[in-house]
Parts: structure tokens; C-alpha cells; sequence
């Protein structure tokens, strides 16, 4: 039996390129060169999964055979006893796309071919565009549009939010004020004015980023039906998923969810009901490839496609994983897609290509990704934006409750 | 309108005085003197929750005013975005039961008296016996019923573990053996032995620890039927809650379950379907107590009772915490209690007091158990149990796969 | 890009070393000397699978790129429009399997590391003892035992089978009797005197090879249970799988269904219901290996074991792709295993090697099995065993019906 | 007792008068002059089925008694172990048929009346009418009205396809294009046209030939409603028929399904679940008319109507089959029709006739209808539509992923 090649450093990256905190999974090993790169960005608590890896993981794996994955996975989760969360699964996925990358390295192949190979030639990517008003919106998505983009997601105003609210605002506890009902009176009026602006050619859709009371989100997605969207997203919040039930009774929007999922519990009884259409995990968030394929696997079986979560709080890694992931699935949908500075392509050699509305692999080895550490150095993450969070996540509703993000 | 007390600090407070590595909050007040512990211990990854509180949760709350104990909950839980988990849970948990730690103290009120007032003059509790034989495990046994125990919870030869297993040992990975079959066997003979050993009038438990497969639990629940347990504990991986509903078809032994729950939607489905008898979350593991109190309404809507996981990696904070509930909550149905060395009333005073197989607590205000600070620091945590765990966490099948802990 | 390597050509080796005819498929291409072997064995029209191969996914797949598994397993499925069934199937396996045995030596990696690496060291099988009387079952059974085997699947007296029966015999189509009543009975007693005879730590299984109504299966299933079967094995047949939802709820007797399947809506339900145990699909059957990691994976998601079907009419090809299956699934549960004579391991060189009850795979790359085609072609099929089939399969109730395979 | 006739021979007959292969199977007698004949046309596979007949079939059948032919079908359905599949199906469907058309020439009757005789005096039937633009649709749909006609089918543009898709066509793998929301869209707009042009007394129907997503088709039949199909058929693939169940939630568009079933676990939980209202099975495809007659009886079990499946690769004697299902079948619908040419009459004499709507079958015993075996000759098949096949079975979707057929 040949010697195996073995796990000899598990390094954690943190590195804020664009102002946003990324966390990334360096794996070296005994085979002199050969290393791995996983994503395990959580961005709002990136310290939690650098604590987590090199005080937990890396004692745990130094010395593991880099190609007993599953099992590495399966060991690592139970390891703590305690499992899941977006910590824990985070960490967890730095090692796992590191360990699919040097996979792929080994074999000389890319990872989707590790995975059965190419499904289609490129996955087509939706991007954002938000505005103040409607035709902010229209003008943002027309840039898209023009870009060769075929699936633009829309959203006003920040989800309804006002500068300040409540009648005794000195009684207030600080922060944004969201308005669920003023939010979806106007997202129906955004959706009606995008499909006269933009007609049918052009995929619409819409993040309701679990604002709305369930009853509220059921409201919405019938509302929605006459402006055929490609799909809406986390209509509601990862405690309400049962409320999929009732909403599916009502309406034939197609429903996209899961990018807050960190627990097998949340999404399998939406996909064996089918009480979802596209599950939209955030990867890293669920421990990584291995679980991420079986996911798509079991949602094959239900006629479930993917649409991996993929904004700037992914890494370029994580990225590059999502497209491995998107191109080897038969049952993928649509890849959301953000717009890299160039520093990215700068830092992260390999990042996948956005044309013509699709985004094309390389056909490297692995995830056909690297990083310039040198270059992450200079680019120290800052935890400052965790102190003061972004005043989304502190939204509240008019009478100065707590409202979801 | 009187001025609010606030939050002036969140200190993180590691200690381990038997051994096992706890996770104290304190919470510090505008109101000189006034403070609050919670118990925040998720002692496999004890330094990831430390992160939380000191990075994140800290900042976030300094300024907050004490009284507003369900907005900080929630708002503490959107906070980054993804949620839950044991690591951001155990955090969270921390701060919520010193917040109700501080009510209670600024009511001058013991925390029961928060929740509605003693429902019960104190908790009956079970303690855990076990052995290689079943002579050993009944001599164990007999020592708690002599000390008045009314429940004892019986356990031989770890789960059917073997020191080395699989006939080719040197292709074998690291690690302990399990061999279910032989477990679910010999338990059923443990049980046969014991209700002849001890008579009727004491109540066995058992605890699967998730050790078998789904039908493998299954069977074990219905061959345990005669030997009348009180009820039979986490007798299947979080992963396999929806079995309860095989289990249920076939058996009329009592199933508690819950200490590995991290997530509502591994809880809720269980209760709305009445597949279970009794929840036993470790309360810190699924946010505090403000979380806690809602699950044991919400059982008690459904008739199922509480019986909150109590062991050794539950600090006596959190052990207080679930007292509290016991006595205020009408549906509670055991305890379970671990047997703290003196060093703990020592280090901890307050801690309840197990009186002939009842938990007594004291009438003290707040949560009613004080922290010694100098004395816990005599006794730091060592994180090297993390970097070797302990064997039961890393046990393999027969074949050298991953069995679950 | 890289040019990609094409199939230049797939040619369909019929060979039968054991008396049973088994079907190959060989995928020669660009690369010289880079070619891949699977198993398209359908043993009783073996010819339908030849022509499926030879006349149709031949020219189908000529020049197409060998790295697209994914997109030729699904395009080959629905280029006949209609799909499934047993002929079909088990042409698109052959082809799948070479497949990956490529994909495997193009990497120089094992396909289990493909799959995300060894989950386990080796894969646990069970053999068959079979006889006319208790004693001679277990005689055959000890001989297992004796060389290491841990699971034994028994069967005594052909399934109640009687040389001749009905009251006016001259009357009767031509056939084998077989009387579900009496194999009923009989079973159990085999098994109270099997699991008497050799003890508890031998895991007895039995497969009842859909021989018995719904209801006597559900009694059987009932009637056995006091003698903890490892598993109870095609208890229904596939018309019936409905009916597994009666069995549950009467019984705890482990489940295993699946040889006989070759369409999703057979086992999709019984996995999203939880109806079954373990997934014993005959892989080559289904379609190979790409349908059988993801019919895995799906069963994982449930908590349900495989146990792939691997009796003698599964190539030594297939029964690599078991093990390939078996070692990189976490969900594995046992292995069925035939008894290879000698000639198997000369004319198949990789075969796997069964020690001391577990079946090991080589190191080597892709399924890590090759074919001596010249000795291959010393063992013709021969069809006629199929003009006269083995009375098994053509086995009647004693009133002269006809009684199920 | 009468000496049996017996079988003494099973013929296969292949023949393309319309340039479709076709395979008939021609049973010959001990009863100089008595034979059957029977469809066995699998078009896409015809050389597997004839060797499943030939090599398999054939010499199974020889010397069996004609009479039998419940006992013949589930003898021949098991003797092969696996069982069904579109292959095994269609050649027991040959025998199957072919032994009924004996059975009424024994009789002197035609099968319709071996079955309960006529239920009604004719079958109504639609055609198929299709155009690259709704006025050539109407145009065509009008031909038919003329003709009499009160059912006619709808379809325009090949289903949405496109001769040229993806950005970078020269990364593209070859073949057609398709876009199911382009055909989605425009399908609504045909409806409304054609409902607007035709009036209300035509009934319009809609064949989705399974291109959709789940989601998608719900929403057509959402969006057709307003236009009153008399129904819409194989909207979803067999794979997803569980979606049924949401279609069946939003919508009041009558479902068919059924023509791509070859295994009752596709069509029975839909029938007793009343998910579809008419069950259209191609009939050789399910094995022949005694399982076809019983769907029926299942069907009006449920108040659930037949509309077999009658397109061109179905033969003359299949369509003949058809019809006498369609006459004496209490819970009859609607029978699909395909316009025969002049050819058909002549080399099947016998061919039911299309008068005014509806479709009449002759008097005469069996099934009506003869073939002339030396024209039939004339028209040899020809396998290399298989080797390159129509576009439309290898059509993909706009990034070049397949697109089911």
C-alpha cells in the first residue's frame, strides 16, 4: 500500500480585500507543494471560525490522509459533540473545499470532474440592482442588462426602510426602521413597472430577505404571480419555514430559500415535501463540498434545483467552489454572482470569469484557484464593522420591536 | 421616566474545577454592585464561545439597558446574520442568564418568582450508574438509591465498546470501537437484571447517547418495554429525529429527547406530532433561558414534560438556571444532576443542594449562586482535552468507519 | 482548453466464467491505451443488453468527451425517450462504470477517492447458507463462520418449495411448486433453531425473494422478530411496495428492499417515508455508478443504510463498483458477496479479495480491475438457459398459479 | 377435455411504411390458419424488443396453451426476474395483444366484446396542430375543424426550441436549443388566441412533452385556466409526477399523464391520490391490453378517463387495441389519432377509420385487422434515425445542460 499523503498544516487566511472580512482555508501537506484552499467565510464572526480551526480542527487533523475526506468530514462534525451552526460549519468547510481542491490537484483534474464532469458550459449568474426608486431600479438593471446579463434581482429601498420612525423617537432604541407593509405595497408597484420596462426576454427576481410575517410573504409571492419571476427568495425567515405549506397552497411563484440554513432539519422537510424550488444554501455555511453535493443529490431526486447563495461574503474560493458545484450538477438553476473589484483577480489568480451573462471554470487542477498571501496581508480584516454592524441588521419595525434581517 | 441601568461590561470567566472546562459570563452594571452570571459552557469548544462574547457580544451590548432581556435576545441572535448553533447559542446564553440573574436581583426576587412562582417545593433527579457488568452497575446503582435517589439512569460497558476491533488491526484508523448490536443486546439483559434487582418502586432511565441506528433504536425501544423505564434518552442522532415516528408506531416507552438540539426546527416537529414524552435541551446550548422558558410552554401546550440535560458541562449557573425552571414550570418531569465535588460550593456559592433524591434550591435573589473569581482562576481550563478528546468522541464501527458519539 | 480524450469505441464483451452469463462493457479511447470496463450484466436477456449497446449508446457516444459522465448518464437516459427498465438500465451502467473507471485512471486515484475517499477500511459482506433441513443450514452456515464471515444470510428448502403438488397433478402447468404457508412456517423455525445454534454475535439475515403475499410477509416479518435479524430482505415485491407502510407498523425486524428495482418512483417513496432500512439496489440495474452515489446520498439525507445486490450474476466489475460504493459511502451497511472460484480471479485480475469477513479493495487506479479478454472469450455465453429457465423462475402456488420470483 | 391449441410460433415482423419503425408480433397456431397479431413498437429501441422476443420470448412460449392468457402475461412478466422497462413491455405486449386477437377469432368475436362489448358507438379523438406562429397554428387546427374534429391539440414553435443558442456557441455541446420560459410565455399567448378564434365549442388540449420544471408546468396550467383546456398532458417528466400534487393545489386545468410510464408505481399513486383526470399509457409501453384493461378498471375506480396514447409509433394493430379499450371502457375520454397514410390501409387492412370527430372500429373477430406481410417487406426499418437521432431528443437548454425530452 502506498505511503499516504498526510495533512501537515491547516492555516487560516483572513483578509478583507473589498471591506469585507474573508476567512480562507490554507491546507498544506507532506507531499512537498501540494496544498489546498477551502472558503470558511463568516463574515459577522470571522474570529469564531479562525478560533475554531486553528485551536480545534487543526490539532484534530494534522496527520490525517489527505484523501479520506468523508471521513474527515463526518469525524470533524461530531467531534464537538455539539454540530452545525455557522461557525462550526464554517470551519469545517475551509478544510473540506481544501481537501477537494488538493483531490483534484492529485488527479490533474479540475473538481467537477472529480464530481462527473461538465453538465453545461457555464452557469448563468443573477446580480443585483437596487435603486430608490423605479427607475433607479430600471436604469441599475439595465446596466446588467446591457452587460449580457439575463437574470437581474430587483429590490427598492432597502427592503421599505426609513431614516427614522415611531412617533416618540427619543423612546426609540437606535437604529434603521423597516416598514414590512410599505415594502410590499412597493415591491408588487417595482416588479410591475420591471416587466413593462424590461419584458419577457429578461429573468426577474426578488429577495425578500426574510422582512415579511409569514402571512405578509404568502401575500407577496401571489401578488407577484402576474410579473412571472424567476424566483423569490428567503420569503421567510429560516424559523417560519413551515409557513412554505401555505404558501405553496396559494401561489405559483417559484420559491428559492436556504441561504441561512446551517441544520439538515431545516431543509429536508422543505425538499420532501417540495415545498421549495431552488435551495439556495450558502456552502460554506453548511460544512462545505461534501454535504453541499450530497444536498444537490438529494434535491435531484426531488426535482429540486440549486442556486447557490454567492454575494461578496463569499470568498473568491468559496466562489470558485459554487461554479465547481453549478457546472457538475444536473439539476442546477442559477448561480447568484458578485462584481469583483480587480484586486480579487489580483489576489485570487483563477477567480472565475463573468461574460456575456454566464460565468466559465478554468480547466486547472482542483478548484483552479490560488491566493497571493502577500497580497492578503496588506488587506488586514477589521472587526470594527462587527462592533458597529451595518444598521440592516439592527432593523426595526415602526413601534421599535426587533425586525429580522 | 427613570433612567436605565446598563450594561457597563460583558466578562468572559473560564474555569475548571473539576476538571471539565466551564464558560461563566458576567455581566456588569451602571447600578454599582449589581452583576449577573449565565452559564455559557460548550466545553468541546469552549475558546469559540470565549471569542463570541468577547468580540462580538460585548461590544454589541455595553450601553444596553438590563431590563430589556427579550430585545437583547433577539436582537443578539440576528445580529450575525446566520444564528444559532452551539458556539453562538452558548454565547448568547451567557448573557441572557445574567440578565435575568440581575431581575431577579433588582426584584429582590429569586428568578422562580420571575417565571410565575414554585410550582413544586423541589426537583426530583436522576443520576447516572454505570459499569462493565451488571453486578457493577447494580452495586452502582444501589449506592444512589441508598443516598434516597428515586430515578437512576443505568449504563454497562460504554456503550458496547471494545478496545480494538476489526481483524486487521494495522489498516485500522485510530480510535475506540462500538459495536451496536452488542450494545442493544446486553442493554436489554442490563434492564432484565436490574427491574429484578431493584423492584418497582425505583425508575430506570437509560441513555443511548445516539449510539444505534434508526431501526437498530427502534427495536431497542420496543425490547426495553417490559422492564418499565421511566424513559428512554436521545435514542437517535439529531440527523434521525423524523424515526421518532417509526419508534412511536412500535413502542409505548417514553422517549426524552434533546441535548444535541441547537435549532427549533429539531425540536418543533417533534412536539406538534407529540413524538416524544419529554425535552431535555441543554438550555445554554439552545440560547438561555429566555428560550428555554418558551420551549417548556410550548411543551406543556402539547402535555410533554421537561427534563433539562444537566451533567458535568453544565456549570452550576446553568444547573441554577435549570432549576428555576423545574420549580416554575408546571409541566416538568425530571432532572438530571451530576455529583459536584466540594470544590464547586466552594467556588460556586448557592449551588442547590441534593437532598434524598430531591434538588432544593435557596430563596436568595436572582439565580441565586454567586461565582468565587480568585478561586475559579486557580483552576484554568486546558485546552488540550480538544486536541486529544476523549475516545467516546472519536469511536468507530467494527469496519473503521465513524460511528456517531 | 485541452483537447478533450473521446470514446472511440465501446464494445460489449460477453463472457460467462461461472456458468452464468455476464455482460461487459469496454470504453476504448483517443488515449492510447486509456480505456474503462463496467457491468451491464442483466443475466436473463443478456442479449437485449447487447443489442441496447452495440446498435444504439455505441453510436450514441462515439466521439464524445470521456470527462462529461454527468451529461452522458442523463442525455443516454432520455435519448430512447422512454427510460428504465432493467435492459436499459444496465447498457447505460456498463457504459457509466467504464466511465469512471477512466475518470479513475486518468486521475491514477482509486474511484473510491473520486468519492471522497475511504469512509471505512473494508466492507463487511454476508454469504448465503442455504439446505433442506435445519441442520443442513446450519452446517453451511458454520462453514462461513468458520472462515471469519460476521452476517449469514439462511434459507432452507427453496422457498417451501415441493417437487410436485395440486390434487390432480396431470392438470397442472408444467413448473415447481412452491407453497408460501409452509415457507413461512418453516422459517421461523430455521431461524429459532439458527439463532440458538450459533449464539448472538453471528448477525443472521433472510431474504424472502418476494415470495410471499403482503400480509404473510407482514406476519413473517412479525414472527421473526424475537430472533434479531440483521435484516429481513426483499420481503415484498415491487408491485407491493406499498405496503411496506403495514409492515412498520407491526414490526421492528430491519427492512432491505431493492434488487428488483429499476424505476425512482420504486424507492423514492420508501426512503422519503422511511419505510426501509437499507437500499439494496443491484447497481448495474439502476444505471451504475452515478445513479447509485446519488441514491446513496439520498438515503443518508433519511438515515438508511445501503447493501448493494451482489449475488454471482454481478460481474467481478460490478461487484468493484460495490465496493468502490460500499468504502466511500458514510451510510454503508453490509455487503452481499458470492463465492468467486477460481477462475474469476485469473480472468478479472482485481478482483476483490474477501479475508476474514470483510472484502478489501487494491490501491489501484479507477475501479481497479482489469479483463483477460482472451480467456474471457474461452467461456461463451449460452443462451439457452434462458429457453429453459431454472424452475425458480417459473415456480407456482400449489392450485396451479403462478407464484412470484 | 379438449386438447389445448397451442403455440407455434412468435414472430417478428419489422416494418417503416411511414418511415417509423415499427414491430409487430404474429403468433402462429396449432389451429392451421388461426394467428394473432399484437404491437410491440419501442421505435426508438425496435431491434432490442425483437430480440427480447425472439431469443427470450419465443422459445418460452412454444407448446403453451392460447387460452391462457392472464397466466401466459404474468409468467412471461416475471421470467426474466426484472421485470418491466419499456424493452420487456413492449415485446410481451406483442404476445399479449396477438393472444387476444385469437381469443376473438376463436370466438368468432371482436375483443371489444370479450370485454363487455361497446360502450359507446364510437371514439372521439383530437389531432395534433402546430405552426411556428399562432396563425399557422390556427390555420392548421382549422384543417381539422373542417374535418370535423372537436378535439384538436395546440403547439407551436417546437416547443420553445431554438437552432442556436449560448453566448459562445463554440464551447457548446451540439444540438437543439430550448427555453422553457420562452415556450411557457408563448403557450399562454396561443391559448388565448386560439380560444379567441375558435370559440368555445372546439375542444383544445396541450402537450408539454415533459420540457418544464415542476414549478414552471404548475404555473402554465396556472396560467391556462382562463382559455379551459380539456386538459393538459405529460406536463411533468415521470421523475417529478409527486408534483402533482402542488399542480393539483393551484390549478383546475385538467392533467394527463402517463404516455413515458412503463411501471405501475408511476401511475398508481397519482390514481389513488386523484392527482390526474385522464391516464394516457402508450399501451404496448405497459405491456399489452390485459394490464392496459385493468388501469382502465382501476381508473374508474377513481372517475379517472383514458386517452391511450396514439401517435405514429404507434402500429395500426396497437391503434386497433386502442380502440376496442376505448369502446367498451365504461370510463373512456378521448383517443389520440395520428393521420395514416394511404400506405396504412393497404398493408393493414382493417385500420379503424376516422369519420367526422370520431373513430370507428369493424365488426369483425379479434382485433380487427390483418397485415400483408410481403408489403411490409417492402418497407424495411431502418436503424440509423437511432444512431442520429431527431434534435428534439437531444435538445438542451441555453447553457448547454440537457434538456429532458
Amino acid at each position: 500500500m502506498t505511503k499516504p499523503i498526510t495533512i501537515t498544516d491547516v492555516r487560516t487566511i483572513l483578509t478583507a480585500p473589498e471591506g469585507i472580512n474573508l476567512v480562507i482555508v490554507k491546507i498544506e501537506t507532506s507531499e512537498p507543494g501540494l496544498y489546498g484552499l477551502g472558503c470558511a467565510t463568516f463574515t459577522q464572526r470571522y474570529l469564531m471560525v479562525a478560533t475554531a480551526i486553528e485551536d480545534y480542527l487543526k490539532p484534530f487533523l494534522i496527520g490525517k490522509d489527505v484523501s479520506r475526506i468523508e471521513d474527515i468530514w463526518q469525524t470533524s462534525m461530531v467531534n464537538s459533540y455539539w454540530r452545525n451552526g455557522p461557525a462550526l460549519n464554517n470551519a469545517i468547510s475551509g478544510v473540506d473545499m481544501a481537501l477537494w481542491d488538493i483531490a483534484g490537484k492529485r488527479a490533474g483534474m479540475p473538481v467537477y470532474d472529480l464530481m462527473g464532469g461538465k453538465a453545461r458550459e457555464a452557469a448563468a449568474v443573477y446580480r443585483h440592482a437596487d435603486g430608490r426608486t423605479v427607475n433607479e431600479v430600471e436604469d441599475n438593471a439595465r446596466k446588467f442588462i446591457e452587460q449580457g446579463l439575463l437574470y437581474v434581482r430587483c429590490q427598492m429601498g432597502g427592503y421599505g426602510g426609513r431614516l427614522h420612525d415611531i412617533r416618540s423617537p427619543e423612546g426609540a432604541l437606535p437604529g434603521a426602521y423597516f416598514d414590512p407593509q410599505a415594502y410590499a405595497r412597493d415591491t408588487v408597484k417595482l416588479f410591475e413597472h420591471m416587466r413593462g420596462a424590461v419584458g419577457n426576454e429578461i429573468e426577474l427576481l426578488h429577495d425578500v430577505h426574510e422582512r415579511l410575517t409569514p402571512i405578509d410573504a404568502v401575500r407577496l409571492s401571489k401578488n407577484l404571480e402576474p410579473y412571472r419571476l424567476f424566483f423569490l427568495e428567503d420569503a421567510l425567515a429560516p424559523e417560519n419555514v413551515d409557513w412554505f405549506k401555505v404558501m405553496r397552497q396559494q401561489s405559483a411563484t417559484p420559491i428559492a430559500m436556504g441561504e441561512l440554513f446551517t441544520n439538515p432539519q431545516e431543509w429536508l422537510p422543505l425538499i420532501e415535501n417540495r415545498l421549495i424550488d431552488f435551495i439556495r444554501c450558502h456552502i460554506s455555511t453548511i460544512g462545505g463540498l461534501t454535504p453541499a453535493k450530497k444536498l444537490a443529490h438529494l434535491c435531484e431526486a426531488f426535482s429540486i434545483r440549486t442556486a447557490w447563495h454567492g454575494p461578496g461574503d463569499v470568498s473568491p474560493i468559496g466562489h470558485a467552489a459554487n461554479l465547481h458545484l453549478d457546472l457538475s450538477s444536473y439539476n442546477f438553476g442559477v448561480q447568484e454572482w458578485w462584481g469583483p473589484q480587480d484586486i480579487i483577480y489580483e489576489m485570487f489568480p483563477g477567480t472565475p470569469v463573468l461574460t456575456n451573462g454566464y460565468v466559465y471554470a478554468n480547466d486547472k487542477p482542483g478548484l483552479g484557484i490560488d491566493i497571493d498571501e502577500k497580497l492578503a496581508a496588506k488587506f488586514p480584516c477589521d472587526n470594527t464593522q462587527s462592533v458597529r454592524p451595518p444598521s440592516w441588521t439592527t432593523a426595526r419595525t415602526p413601534d421599535g420591536g426587533s425586525a429580522r434581517p
